[in-house]
């Protein structure tokens, strides 16, 4: 059977209010954070997302600024009240095929139809963080990472 | 000057409503992650704690579970309608006291007033996510571990 295999924390992200983009970027260099990449993301997600490297293991902060009111990260800010936080960890896996397989075999609920593409190159897909058949609701919400 | 030095993400922590706890566990082992440790935290923090390893590189995701209503983790979940969820992200420095004193040589808050044992024979320090003197709020709260 296909296994998860989820090998680290690839990135936590972080909503961050519209405008406020660079300010979190200063202040996340100040705790000794380096910006790694830079890229806005269309689609479904509709943001600016700069990535941060934490240490030298490869996690990393990924700060999330949306591009409109459509992005789902500006109706997470909405329903927050205007503030950002925390808005979803993402694991990495080696294989995202085996990993979304594995996936819905262990009976959790996926989001994305199938793995599709991320930024900068990368394969994901999103666990539903409310609704689990069985077991209650996992109330984060996750992202797995194939790296390009 | 000292640096905050952080090496990698230590653990995301999760806050899971009271009673929970076990079937969380469960959702995690599910993902393919495996029970690290257990303890029960007293002092300020009052919560049941289970750290669950994420792939080899030492990242971990620790569940939060209150032990009664005086917890910070009870007050988040009153805040959220009851519901758990994303908490803290903690970094791992080699050096918690160099780290101290180089957050508030760049001026960020700090909620504890001197690094402070934490579980599992840790020392850590959380920044204040609310206020920041000159840059605005950080909107995330951040720990600082340095392992036993």
């Amino acid at each position: 059977m296909d296994k998860i295999g989820v090998t680290m924390i690839d990135h936590v992200a972080i909503a961050v209010p519209a405008g406020q983009l660079e300010a979190q970027v200063a202040l996340y260099e100040r705790l000794g954070f380096t910006v790694l990449h830079r890229e806005e993301v269309y689609g479904g997600d509709q943001v600016r997302e700069v990535l941060l490297r934490v240490g030298e293991t490869g996690n990393m902060i990924q700060l999330l600024e949306p591009l409109n009111s459509d992005s789902p990260v500006a109706k997470q800010i909405e329903r927050q009240g205007g503030r950002g936080g925390l808005a979803h960890v993402a694991f990495r896996v080696p294989d995202i095929q085996a990993a979304f397989a594995a996936a819905r075999s262990e009976g959790l609920q996926v989001i994305d139809e199938a793995p599709r593409p991320g930024s900068r190159g990368t394969t994901v897909f999103f666990l539903h963080p409310k609704t689990h058949p069985t077991d209650g609701a996992l109330g984060v919400l996750y992202e797995f990472v194939q790296e390009a």
